[in-house]
């Protein structure tokens, strides 16, 4: 059994909410070796029950600050009061160790990320089979106010624009085939021939009689 | 459920006699809905059972350079005595009613495809684990001699020099793997946001409140 050393990839989820990102993302990190979610930084407090270094990496603003200017972010923006941003270092050494990264963002992390590493990035869009849809899938998450449903609807007009600024399309029929679809994608880039880094020695080692 | 009209796409299976592609390519063509194999037209006379349109177009040497002129041929060799070629027309048909073609050619047909298609073309270039594998599997068609074997192994170590013009590499360590592979590619390269072509209208009707 030939096992070649690659390089990693990063790949980025984005939709509008309720489109079925973050049940295809659990999904593909439960099952998937070799694949971590990217951790973000962030100015905001910790809730109960997150972990720093887990579910972000906790920093305050002048923190924050110095990553910004030393060019330790891959991208960040200010939501709200809060920054929130992408630490290079973790995802550079995944990468080169030939593990893959996975992004949970939105277009403008993605358009940040495209200009700094377009050729490891791979961009999955998910889009809603009708706004109809997705309305119901926002109304069955029974914590939701009617005010936030409307909010995230308005949001997803505009998320929903930026679809053509990614590699793959992906429209949400049905959850599970959308997540073998997702699992498609990962496992043809995975096979490119540019991230399949050991091929130039395997070849030569095939081609010299091994 | 959503259908979105696409663009089909060529797709391109190299390796070396004995790495496993024709046992690829037929599994994938008896499985796979939308995907029909190119039929080359050739010089050489028909063998027992073959049958014109479908193994082959049979066409005599003068029709032949008159393809060659009309640039009604993708790309053509000849091999020994006689012509083979790819005819364009049924190609450009398939892809444009979104049904893809498999196409069972070595390095020089595919470098002229990409020539000619590099945006429908999805090259795929299959190894071998080790040339003593290739060996095995060749002397194991118990029709061939040692001196077929031989030349084949000597052809082999040709092709593989080419492999670095390919999109994907795939090393055929087991044969379903590798067809799981091939099956990967297809349905990712199928998601390419550029192929969907149906998705600027689907959009369109998504966020016009449809």
């Amino acid at each position: 059994m030939v096992r070649i050393k690659r390089r990693g990839l990063m790949l980025v989820l984005s939709s509008p909410s309720g489109a079925g990102k973050t049940t295809i993302s659990r999904a593909l990190l439960a099952e998937t070796d070799d694949l971590t979610m990217s951790v973000s930084a962030t100015t905001r407090r910790p809730r109960a029950n997150e972990v720093d270094g887990v579910d972000y990496f906790f920093v305050d603003e002048v923190k924050f600050g110095l990553m910004i200017n030393r060019q330790e972010l891959f991208e960040y923006a200010k939501v709200f009061d809060h920054y929130y941003g992408t630490p290079k270092e973790p995802v550079v050494e995944a990468l080169r160790e030939g593990r893959d990264v996975l992004f949970d963002i939105d277009w403008q992390g993605t358009q940040q990320l495209a200009q700094r590493a377009r050729e490891d990035l791979v961009r999955i869009f998910i889009l809603p089979p009708s706004m109809k849809e997705l309305r119901r899938r926002l109304e069955s998450r029974a914590s939701d106010s009617a005010a936030i449903v409307d909010g995230r609807m308005g949001k997803a007009n505009n998320e929903i624009s930026h679809w053509a600024e990614y590699d793959y399309i992906i429209i949400n029929n049905d959850i599970e085939e959308s997540l073998n679809k997702v699992r498609s994608i990962l496992a043809a880039e995975r096979l490119k021939r540019e991230r399949q880094i050991g091929l130039v020695e395997f070849v030569k080692g095939l081609t010299d009689g091994h």
